[in-house]
Formats: C-alpha cells, sequence, structure tokens
C-alpha cells in the first residue's frame, strides 16, 4: 500500500522488510530458542541492517513476542466448545495435533527451546499455558479444578511435542497422528471430565 | 585413599578434586543447560583452574555425561518390575515421581535444558529415553509394542517435569506427588497394559 513511494524500505518497503524480519526471527527461535539467537543473527538471515530490526521491533524480546503465532483463533475454541460432552477428550486431543503442533509448530518449539533455560521465555510460556489452553478449558468445563485438568493435559501434550519433534525418541516421532489421537482421547477425556482423587486435607 | 600423600591436588587432593568439579558442573549444567555452560564457569564455581577440568574430564561433552546421575540403580527396576500387573501403572508413577524427578532431578533438568538447544544434549537424551526407560518397561512388558507404550508414559512424565519444575505452571507445579500419583496411575497402566488402536496399514 504505497509502500512503493516510500524509499526508506528495502525489498517491498517497510511492510516487506518488517514481514522479513519477522519470518526469519520466528525461523531462528524455533531452531535456536531465544538465547541462541542475536538480533543481528535475525538481521543476516532476514538481509536488513540490525538498526532496521530495532528500528521495527525494539527489543529482542519484542521481536521475540511478535514472532509467536498467538494467541489461539477464538473460531478455533469455538469448534473445541461444541459437540459432546463425552467426545471432548478426542476434541481437545485433536486440537492441540493439528492447531497447536501442526500449524503452531514454530511457535511451540520456539518457546519450548527459549523456556528451558530463559525466566523470561519461561514466563511466557506459563502465561501462555494459563491464559490460553487454561482459559479455553475452564471456560468450557464447569468442573470442579478446571485449572489443574487443563494443565494435566497441556503438561501431557507439550511432553509429546518435545519427545516427538525436538528429541526424536523412536518409534514415537513416527507414529501417525491419526493413531495417537485414539490413543490421547481416553487419557485427555478422564483429565477433563473423570473424577479427580480428593486434595489432601492441610494440617 | 592415600590421596594425601600425593601433592597434585587441591582440596583433599584429586578425588576431592574431581568430586568438587562434577558437583559444580551438575548444578551449573541443571541450571543453564551445555550450551550455556563453560568449562571456564564449571572451574570457577568449583575454585580451581581451567586446564585441571580438561585434565580430568577432557571435554566438555565427557563432563556433562559425567555430570548426569546415570543409569538407573538395577534394584529399582526391580521393585517395579515385581508386583500385581494390574498396579504396574501406579508403580511406575510412583518410580517416576520418586527415582526419577526426586533423586534425579538435576539430570533432568540437565538433559531437559540442554537438548532443546543442544543436538549432542538430544541424542543422550533420545538415547536415555530410548534405552533406560524404554529398555526397562520392555523387559518386564511382554506386551505388543513395548516401546511405544514406554515412551508415552515417557513423554507424559517428562512434560510433567517440565510444566511442574521448569515452567511451574499453577495450581500443576504445587500439586503433591502423593495426588499426581493417584491422577497418573491410571493413564499410564492403560498406555503400559491396555489395548492399543490398530496400525494404519500402509498402502
Amino acid at each position: 500500500m504505497l509502500n512503493s513511494s516510500r524509499r526508506s524500505g528495502r525489498r517491498s518497503g517497510p511492510t516487506g522488510t518488517r514481514a522479513a524480519i519477522l519470518r526469519s526471527a520466528r525461523r531462528l527461535f524455533a531452531g535456536r530458542g531465544f538465547d541462541g539467537t542475536s538480533l543481528r543473527a535475525v538481521a543476516a538471515d532476514a538481509g536488513v541492517d540490525p538498526a532496521l530490526v530495532v528500528h521495527f521491533y525494539g527489543s529482542k524480546e519484542e521481536l521475540f513476542a511478535a514472532s509467536l503465532e498467538l494467541p489461539i483463533d477464538p473460531g478455533d475454541i469455538e469448534r473445541v466448545l461444541h459437540g459432546p460432552r463425552d467426545q471432548i477428550g478426542r476434541r481437545v486431543a485433536a486440537f492441540y495435533l493439528e492447531r497447536v503442533f501442526g500449524e503452531r509448530a514454530a511457535t511451540v518449539a520456539s518457546l519450548l527451546r527459549s523456556s528451558v533455560t530463559n525466566p523470561k521465555a519461561a514466563a511466557m510460556l506459563r502465561r501462555t499455558i494459563e491464559t490460553s489452553a487454561v482459559a479455553l478449558i475452564a471456560r468450557l468445563l464447569p468442573a470442579r479444578e478446571g485449572e489443574l485438568r487443563a494443565e494435566l493435559v497441556a503438561s501431557h501434550m507439550i511432553g509429546l511435542f518435545l519427545t516427538r519433534r525436538i528429541v526424536k525418541v523412536e518409534p514415537l516421532a513416527s507414529e501417525s497422528d491419526e493413531r495417537l489421537l485414539e490413543i490421547l482421547a481416553p487419557t485427555l477425556q478422564r483429565y477433563l471430565t473423570g473424577p479427580l482423587p480428593r486434595k489432601a486435607k492441610r494440617r
């Protein structure tokens, strides 16, 4: 949009440059994590001057936050919300396998690779889990201890992503999403709607 | 023994120095991961010359491997092996919560923090899962697809460690091991001894 009339940007003007920086940031953060990625490396990968990265995004923290594909689309949430309650485990499993680990694989890898060594990234992943994953489930589950239930699901799913996509343990890494869906659905169903053991009384 | 008669070491001789280096390595690798820890930092933490770390352990890779508390004690494995088969999920959950995440928390944190950014550490974690966790379960489970079953368990447990101990998601992080044991046992039981959906036929 009128970018061609401005001469400050490279590629197709500021919008194209911003997008190129963001693509490079997404790729590098996903592969090396926050601590392993410098603004200079992002700039080099995008073929721009480092000062331009700072100009557009401010700090590395802000660039990292911008590179994540969050939050989850409300439409996705609605699809998980609807349908019979006794199939919710299956729908949540499909949601993770397709929407989160499929379409947002780079974001999940970025957050995971960054959060294990960087406290700020860990805080961001914690907020993501506590607000998006947990808020989603808590809304659709008028159940006792909705947060704990949602976090049991999230912890299982994050571990699955880690072992399959990052550590690549076989044969799990090569297992199909379709079969995993069948295996996971009853577990998530129990965590989300099944009985939970009583809390120990505080003395 | 007889170390005091040798004058090459500091502290209480070479054995004491080796132990001090290992303690520092364990602590730093667990907190910062492999890529975030230098031999120099380990030497400084242990109060020794960096050359001495190289003398005793060779490379950072070798120091890292030595700092891990592996493998699992065969006695622990025997305890998990014995007992009724319909309680195996519970025993495996207790094994992870107590032996692995309790006593070996530093080792698990080291492997996790390192493997997300370092391919060699990822290979080490993969080998650890595939040989110790999986070999253990495969031995005790004369079940079809023992490796996949053991890896489903391992992926769930690793995700739990990550969300509770590293990302510290609440309320999950503050939940008691005792209550988690009750929650996890039926899931692990199903993964280890329950039916698995059929594999899709290859075309």
